[in-house]
């Protein structure tokens, strides 16, 4: 590293709907991920990560601000994002990195300074500020589509269509099929991306450390994947879904769960498949379930693709790299797919650090609480930037050096707002206003406490006796002292974690002393 | 009104730390205050008025922003007042009229756009956006003391001598003095700014409706009136003090009241007091307490004098008056004086709304919980202007009609910040951080809970049983249903009040939808 700026380059990826039990470094019984692990075999592994909400400009909110949904307020995707806030990107320029994006960051700008007509506020889909954008690759995927064709795929099908088994445009029948599709391995939105990241990686300067941001929408639905990863794994292998005897169990134990397994239609998770996804057998469920882990798998060969990038480019041992994930999958836990509401299968997500100048902890594995807002001050530890104390998120970093920090957080924190604005179905269906749709959790290594807002009934899991967050027992009398022990603790995080961007400040008659947050705002 | 703007005049008139029980309307059994009285017969009087929070500035902020101090974050004299935030000398302003101050706002300005010399930034009584001064009086009086040496009064012993017995500089005894200031009842801080608003008003053209701000600073201490209202009450009477039987019993109740009764200095109501205000005899608590509704009546006397000048210019059957508050007084409740804490005794105070347009409800009492927050959007509606959705606090108008608007909240809400960023004080005592310096108060017909971070014990009260909040139930198994139901209470409180400012929004393929909040960083 020498005439070289002293920063690494940093290296930030976030996959978008991932698991933080499908890694196999995390012991997971099924699923390989061998790339995966040979980055948590030089980093740190963050066994107990939790995503701050869902689905993902929520998710992304928390990630990149470094601060919970009750600060930035992002409640679901199409939220604006206040220009107040700092994030990982404005503070990466600020010292000098330009952050460049592959992929998309699902951050609608806030639309006080932009004029009525500007398309980005039509969509939930807008770039960070902050990020120079290399290659956008949003929802409908026309840049990847093109790049098909310039290869000679049919792409006639468009998205989601192209996303079906080859050939199969027609009904879909009710048994998943793992038919593969139109494009192979090599053509996948993952493998576009890390080729167009590799391709910029090889125009860095040596002398000027660079920051890229690969956010790979893989694995997430449409759930299908193509050959060998389409048959990498049996059905018949897996552990036991996390759930009641059915689905109407589950619906019974909340007006939410009844809610949200109404919701949740097939054709989302399976283009063209009718019904609703609480119908689909056992089987069905397991054969989606062994798409979710090829994708997995094929995301896992393009990040060993990227290591071996970066290591052809003399890189790897100048990088700090970082792997996380939005939210993660329900995944037939529950009789449901995709994310939300409370449950663990919704949030647990990877998490793993490497840095190569912090090898101390190496292979380490941490069973603490860490949260999606910590990834923000960590990597500003990382590339030597203060985190401003405003931020609700703590750097990681001493785990990095074999170090526990000192009072370190019991408890994993996150939040779902389900309010719809603009259609108000939630608002309708429950007879609550946007403000109140809402749940905040609080999950302990031997308790989860979910507080619903609108009067919705609050749920308590004794995790101990009941892994699987079955049975509520909020009501039981034999629980009052734990519910309000949780209730109170959670009164506490909240009062905690009110806005602090100008209450460390106060005005004296010496001036201004303490803490003033740089927001962006403040720079404009 | 013809050939006249459509629109009322507007006089805003705050006190500094009057309780909510003390004026002869509410049914005080000592205290005279005949003008207030006559202004409550043509208005509505909120009997169950309680600030938002206390000292001045994050009481001020509640009521000029609309907003929660969870929202505001105006913590503590001296706390910057986001720009961001609207208030009600920006929406006055934005409708046409030019609002008016005479006395104080106690804002301290938003650091960012400040030039780190701005003399702005050396006190926390900047005033607030929107607001044109015309006759400012902070905390040093000197427009007052100037305006006493132009009708001969020697003001040579400055602040706080002046507010002392005439002749009395030297060493305070033990005993409280009633004897008067060298100043008379005509020449009190309430009669200058009084006069000053008068000569002002005879400016004003019939045709262009004004916006006056009158801010007293009375009652507050130091604890002195001339005569005679020095002499208009008996210590004997008036109603006993709410407390235990000694001030040893309140510090045990509570570790927040033995620091707080362990830092009540008795200079700072009676200067040259030597020692801790809970040392005095109920004789002296009972003679301060004279002085203080002595002060009382002094400045209703004022309001007296104001009311005339309005009916003199012809100006009083267009003129909307709003008599309230900052927060309230505890005056030996507790063994305390001043405010701060939790108890009724500092928050509960008056609120008296009336509109000449709307009379159908002339006279009336509401015993219904009303909040600081609620001024603001209440000033809004009576001005014709709609008060923005993301306000935490709701328009009064309906009761002026004799409705009751639906859904009306069943308990009444404040927070209290002790944090001091700058000497650190609290955060020593309680070895917690800044951060944790806080509590929040849900107060309902029959309970008070009070909820602490940092680690601070609850406090739950059985007002029914204990309406003078000295036993706390908080630890007794039998309170434990009542304890969750409020403490869950409070986080939905929590949930329902987070900043919706552009969370009420949504960006869609069709635009933004819903309500973004004009906040004044908005328009700069």
């Amino acid at each position: 590293m020498e005439n070289r700026v002293s920063r690494p380059n940093v290296l930030l990826i976030t996959c978008d709907q991932w698991r933080g039990d499908c890694l196999s470094a995390a012991g997971h019984p099924v699923v390989k991920t061998p790339h995966v692990d040979a980055l948590a075999a030089e980093g740190v592994l963050f066994q107990r990560h939790y995503g701050g909400a869902a689905p993902c400009s929520p998710a992304r909110a928390c990630l990149y601000t470094g601060l919970y949904q009750m600060n930035n307020r992002v409640c679901r995707n199409g939220s604006p994002l206040d220009a107040r806030h700092g994030n990982i990107a404005l503070s990466a320029r600020a010292v000098g990195y330009d952050p460049t994006l592959f992929g998309y960051t699902d951050v609608a700008p806030g639309p006080r300074r932009l004029a009525a007509g500007d398309p980005r506020l039509r969509s939930y889909e807008g770039v960070l500020p902050g990020f120079s954008v290399r290659q956008l690759l949003p929802e409908h995927q026309k840049q990847w589509l093109s790049w098909l064709r310039t290869q000679g795929i049919d792409t006639s099908t468009g998205i989601p269509g192209i996303h079906r088994p080859a050939g199969k445009q027609g009904k879909v029948g009710d048994d998943v099929s793992n038919a593969p599709p139109v494009y192979s391995k090599d053509q996948t939105p993952a493998a576009f991306l890390a080729g167009e990241f590799i391709r910029w990686l090889g125009e860095q300067e040596q002398a000027a450390p660079w920051f890229g941001h690969i956010s790979f929408i893989s694995p997430h639905p449409p759930f299908i994947v193509p050959q060998p990863h389409n048959t990498m794994y049996d059905p018949a292998d897996g552990p036991a879904f996390r759930r009641a005897a059915n689905w109407q169990a589950e619906a019974q134990s909340h007006p939410y769960l009844a809610y949200d397994l109404g919701l949740q239609k097939r054709t989302k998770f399976v283009p063209g498949a009718e019904g609703k996804v609480r119908d689909w057998s056992e089987e069905n469920f397991r054969r989606i379930r062994v798409l979710y882990y090829g994708m997995i798998s094929e995301l896992d060969a393009q990040l060993g693709r990227i290591w071996e990038a970066l290591k052809a480019a003399g890189s790897w041992d100048d990088t700090v790299v970082v792997l996380t994930s939005d939210h993660a999958e329900m995944m037939g836990d529950h009789f449901m797919l995709g994310k939300g509401g409370f449950f663990d299968a919704s949030y647990h997500i990877p998490l793993i650090v490497r840095d190569p100048r912090r090898t101390e902890a190496a292979g380490a594995s941490i069973d603490r609480f860490t949260e999606a807002v910590d990834v923000f001050p960590t990597l500003l530890d990382l590339i030597g930037a203060a985190p401003e104390p405003h931020l609700d998120g703590r750097s990681l970093a001493s785990w990095l050096d074999g170090e526990e920090p000192a009072d370190w957080r019991d408890a994993a924190h996150w939040e779902f707002d389900f309010r719809s604005v603009a259609d108000g179905e939630a608002e309708r269906h429950f007879g609550i206003g946007s403000r109140d749709c809402n749940l905040a959790v609080l999950r302990t290594e031997a308790f989860k406490y979910v507080h619903f807002g609108g009067g919705l009934p609050p749920l308590l899991f004794d995790l101990s006796k009941d892994p699987d967050e079955l049975s509520n027992v909020a009501h039981d009398p034999a629980y009052l002292p734990v519910r309000v022990e949780l209730a109170e603790k959670m009164l506490t995080w909240r009062a905690n974690h009110l806005d602090q961007s100008l209450a460390l400040a106060e005005l004296t008659k010496d001036g201004v002393v303490g803490h003033v947050s740089k927001t962006a705002g403040s720079r404009e």
